[in-house]
């Protein structure tokens, strides 16, 4: 991580601190990063596994391309520096929800393992990447935003699967297969290793 | 708002949405605006207030100078321009917050009306802009960082109060003098306002 800019910082000192939010709230905070190629089902398991989260009284939040690339990262593109900087800022915002007590679910194809790394060492503990899995054709089959066909009809540059690469997690936390798995099965994999780490108390 | 770059985007259908969390909570989820100079306390008041609140059921954090010119804004310095960049961003992660539930304090000297405006037209709804009101003199004879001091001395470029302007809120929703007013009494002036607005459910 770069030094920060600005040097005149003191230490934030929480009027709440994380370690007495997560005692309240019977959980701990922390990031799940999906990673995936469009179209694998990360954020249709993200949004299903919020769900199954807050049943379970478990505080989830759900960050994807949808709620970010529209905001927070409106004015960034999709070149491999915009993409990386992109994900920097996720990392960050992941960081302060999960200081805030929150599950984090943070939903992105984050191609390069690079960038998943560095999400990672922002975060630090109770970060968990997890792959989101199905091949290229399977994807390409669903498609459920056409963005494959514009893709390869040359509509779209940089697009993971077709004109960018995507770099597979070469030790994850959990693999899903999305390709081979139903939808629910998937779901309770995940809450089930979320409720196993997130449950456990310092 | 300027248009996002990225143009695929669906609207967010959250596995849980926001007036589902509220609510749960009880409460709803907003922002708290603080703008003031510096030492004129911004951050004090926030973490007082931020327990405040906590104690009280309502779930709040706080945003400051110190966790976010650290972590998400590493990247920026003071310029005019970086500043806006840095109260934007600011104002897309309390939107986050706002949005997950949370009273989302914002403390940052935000010198700039059009940066506050901004901010403002970024949330929308339950944003609050809180005036923490001292005089330039008062500010610097505290100066609890030595800022002022160096700013004096010709060490911090573009310090607001010293050599960069602040401009002060036309028509804020709470204006609080810590200049004459004990800190207790302030944080209970917007505690009272927190209150009033967020403990009223849609």
């Amino acid at each position: 991580m770069a030094e920060p800019k600005s040097k005149n910082l003191t230490p934030v000192l929480h009027g709440v601190g994380r370690a007495e939010r997560e005692r309240k709230n019977g959980h701990r905070g922390g990031v799940l990063w999906f990673t995936g190629m469009p179209a694998s089902g990360k954020s249709t398991l993200a949004l299903r596994l919020e769900r199954r989260l807050y049943r379970e009284g478990i505080m989830a939040y759900v960050l994807d391309g949808d709620n970010i690339r529209g905001g927070l990262s409106a004015d960034l593109g999709f070149s491999p520096a915009e993409r990386s900087e992109n994900l920097r800022r996720v990392a960050e915002v992941a960081k302060l929800l999960a200081d805030a007590g929150f599950v984090c679910i943070a939903a992105f194809i984050s191609p390069l393992r690079s960038d998943r790394d560095q999400a990672r060492s922002i975060n630090g503990r109770d970060f968990y990447e997890i792959y989101i899995k199905a091949s290229l054709p399977a994807c390409e089959a669903r498609d459920p935003k056409g963005l494959y066909r514009k893709a390869r009809a040359g509509l779209l540059a940089e697009f993971t699967g077709v004109s960018a690469p995507y770099e597979p997690p070469s030790s994850p936390d959990l693999v899903i297969d999305t390709e081979h798995g139903g939808i629910d099965a998937c779901v309770e994999q995940i809450f089930s290793h979320a409720v196993r780490h997130f449950r456990q108390m310092p």
